[in-house]
């Protein structure tokens, strides 16, 4: 069997160079190749978050993963992607393959790695966890989400209103990612729940314009972002209550 | 007004030192002080993480936070705490304080914030977000915790059972935390939903002692340490379905 090379998943965190790992940062300088997911030709999140790591002497591997729902185009799309990476892995070459945020949170990865494995069944794999936007906007917010027994939900809305509501009717806090879409009715579910107080927006995490709006009535629902969240706290627990006080949210 | 220290607040991530941020290894090697939080007389978890920084120029203050549950004598250490760390801080010294994980996911940072906010109002405070266990333990396993439009709970269990079940019934993926104490009420709830075989244990995610347990059944209860988790990946959707089955799970 020949020595293949070894493939790297690495978090890069949600926009902030700072805020990649010791073990990120060793590998980008260590792998010669990059590979970053991109949508529609521009150039992608991960790949800005990790620039400075982009050297002449490094390959970069662009891969295209359209924003599509067709299972075909994007399986096609996927196996396309793989058989780039599986092209410099079985020369021996170690591909580090950047996701923003946390490679275990919503990441395009585990579809590539899917299609890769089909080539490669027995590809030498390391994943290298990443901060996630959710702990970046608490970070900027300067907030717990939970504390002591308290318990958590992180739902998408976009596809799943249903799950939002149900998360908000039994969970301490809610995260509730991929709003840009459906803006109007999780505003309208919030209202009805009277939990508009309790929710904090926060949009661009890590970057130089994130933006963190109080009174999300007064956000215009056609300049959300794909890269926003809403974060409510229920106050269900006393604990959280105070705590909530006491960094003046 | 004199001028005071800032206070950093660093995640430190579960236990792997490469797993800190470019930003707390730049704030831990700039900081005059650093601040860990410590339990019954033993070195803390995260002293231990960051024990390269603690060099014989700085002040390491060791925060004493019993694990008791008496809301009193919580007040009273994390007052004794926050008067420590306020001394440093109206000398106009910087003060890091390191906490495990993410300091968002149930930190005692908040704790101490709130106390010091007593004593200094207008504390200058950054954030800097860490690796949480969940994220360490997903990129173990090499496994998603979701993907597409998947919902993820996070229930600690010890003062919480109906949570947990409660997020069982309705999220595609639930980590359940601090099990040690409620192990076998767990794994009965598990048992009884039929997830036994779709949950996954790890225990001391980023040290090189990690045990990952795929028959959860093959665990003696009174061996379950604090730092360990289930992760329960419901099969709900199919997407995670085709995925758990790529990466061998």
């Amino acid at each position: 069997m020949s020595v293949k090379g070894r493939l790297y998943a690495i978090g890069a965190g949600p926009g902030h160079v700072e805020w990649l790992t010791l073990h990120a940062d060793r590998i980008l300088k260590q792998v010669e190749v990059i590979a970053v997911p991109q949508g529609q030709g521009r150039k992608g999140r991960a790949e800005q978050i990790i620039a400075s790591y982009i050297t002449p002497a490094k390959v970069l591997l662009q891969l295209h993963f359209p924003m599509i729902t067709s299972t075909e185009l994007l399986t096609k799309a996927w196996d396309e992607a793989a058989l780039q990476v599986a092209s410099f892995l079985t020369q021996g070459q170690d591909v580090a393959f950047v996701t923003e945020g946390d490679p275990s949170l919503f990441s395009t990865f585990y579809y590539l790695l899917q299609a890769l494995r089909v080539m490669i069944p027995d590809v030498a794999l390391e994943i290298i966890p990443g901060i996630s936007s959710i702990f970046g906007a608490s970070a900027i917010l300067a907030t717990p989400l939970v504390m002591g027994a308290e318990s958590l939900a992180v739902v998408p809305a976009s596809s799943n209103l249903a799950a939002v509501a149900q998360a908000l009717q039994h969970f301490d806090t809610v995260v509730i990612l991929k709003i840009a879409r459906v803006f109007e009715q999780v505003l309208a579910m919030l209202d009805q729940k009277g939990l508009v107080e309790r929710t904090v927006y926060v949009e661009n995490v890590g970057y130089s314009h994130a933006r963190v709006v109080m009174d999300v009535h007064q956000l215009d629902p056609h300049t959300v972002p794909y890269m926003s969240l809403f974060i409510v706290r229920s106050g269900r627990q006393d604990a959280r209550e105070s705590t909530r006080e006491s960094v003046g949210l």
